[in-house]
C-alpha cells in the first residue's frame, strides 16, 4: 500500500529528549512535511474541526477500529486514546506531500513493522543527568512522576537500536542540523531515487 | 572482524559518472578517510613504495591469494590484477581512520555481501545521453570502445538497487553536497551512535 516512492519520516524519543522543538523547526523549513490526522477518544475543543485536527470518535468506535486492525500504532495519553490510521497516512501522501509521524517509543516499534521502508530517527538525550535536570526544570512533574519518567527514559532508550538513526540532542542547533542532515540523506536512499531516474534516452 | 563502530564507505559508479571527482573532493574535506593499499600484480613504477602505495606481487602469487579467499574484492583493470583485503582494511579501520573504497559495480556486489555494514554509495549520471557526451568529450574513447562503454553503463545502472544511497551526478557541486549529507548522515546511523552512548550516570 505505501509505495517505495513514498517518504515517511518516523520521529521517537524519551521524553526530555527535546523531540517537540526539534520537529517543528524541521516542519517550518520543510513545508512539504505533514502530520496525519490522528484519531482520538478526546473531548473536542473550542476551536477545533473533526477530520482537520482529529478525527474525534467515542470510545466504543475506538474499540471497533481497534479490533478492525484500522490502526498502525496507537497510544494511551493521560485518560483519551490517539491513533495513526493507513487511511490518514495515505490521505498525506496521495496529496503529494510528505509524512511526519510523531510517536512515542511504543508507536515506534509498531510502525517498524507495519511501515519499514519509512525513516527511522530516534532522539536521545546526551545523559541521564541532563534528562534530569530538564525534567526539573520544567516544574511540571511532581517528585513521583518524575522518578516514573527517569525509569521509563532509561527503558525508552534501550530501544534506540531499533531505529535508522540516532541523534544526540546536547546542542539544540547541532542537534537540528543532525535532523536536517538525515532527513535530506534519506531522500538520496536507492528506493526514493531510483522511480525517479529516467534513462530511456 | 569489522566493528559495528567501523565507518566504511563504499562508493562505486559507472564509467563517466564523475566518480573520482566527488571522492577527491570528499576526501580533501574529510581527510580522517582514508583508502587502504591494494595488492596488485601491475609493474611497480618509478617513486612507488611498495606496502604503501601498492602491495606488488607476482602473478602466481595473485593466485594464491585469491585461491586462499584473502581479497573483499578483485578485479581486472586492463592487463593487471587489483584487490582490496581484509588485512589493508583492517589497517585503517584499527589505526581510527575511517575507510573509503572506491570500486567498480562488481567489487560493490562482492562487497555488499562480505561487509554488509558498510555504506554503500552509487553515483549516476542524469542520463544516457550526458554519458555519452562526457565519455566523448574524453576523446580516449575509440568508437568501438565507446560503444562497448556505453553498454556496459547501461548494464551497470541496474546495480542502483543493490546500494543504500544514489546520488544523481548532474551538476558537480550539487552532486558533491549531496555526497557530503550522505556522508554524515550515515555517522547519524544507530550502530555508529549507540556504542559512543554512555548513560552510566
Amino acid at each position: 500500500m505505501i509505495e517505495t516512492k513514498d517518504f515517511i519520516f518516523v520521529i521517537s524519543a524519551p521524553s526530555g529528549a527535546g523531540k517537540s522543538t526539534l520537529i517543528a523547526k524541521l516542519m517550518k523549513e520543510f513545508p512539504v512535511l505533514s502530520f496525519s490526522v490522528s484519531t482520538t477518544t478526546r473531548t473536542i475543543r473550542p476551536g477545533e474541526v473533526d477530520g482537520k485536527d482529529y478525527h474525534f470518535v467515542t470510545d466504543k468506535r475506538f474499540d471497533e477500529l481497534l479490533a478492525g486492525d484500522y490502526f498502525l500504532e496507537w497510544a494511551n495519553i493521560h485518560t483519551s486514546r490517539y491513533g495513526t490510521s493507513m487511511d490518514s497516512v495515505k490521505k498525506v501522501l496521495l496529496s503529494g506531500r510528505e509524512l511526519l509521524l510523531d510517536v512515542d517509543v511504543q508507536g515506534g516499534e509498531a510502525l517498524r513493522e507495519k511501515i519499514p521502508d519509512a525513516h527511522f530517527v530516534f532522539i536521545v538525550p546526551p545523559s541521564f543527568k541532563e534528562l534530569e535536570s530538564r525534567l526539573v526544570n520544567r516544574q511540571t512533574e511532581s517528585p513521583e512522576t518524575l522518578a516514573v519518567r527517569l525509569k521509563n527514559a532509561r527503558e525508552e532508550m534501550k530501544s534506540a537500536s531499533l531505529y535508522d538513526f540516532v541523534i544526540v540532542n546536547d546542542d539544540l542547533e547541532k542537534a537540528y542540523q543532525d535532523l536536517k542532515t538525515v532527513y535530506l540523506a534519506c531522500h538520496m536512499q536507492a528506493n526514493h531515487v531510483i522511480p525517479k531516474l529516467n534513462y530511456d534516452s
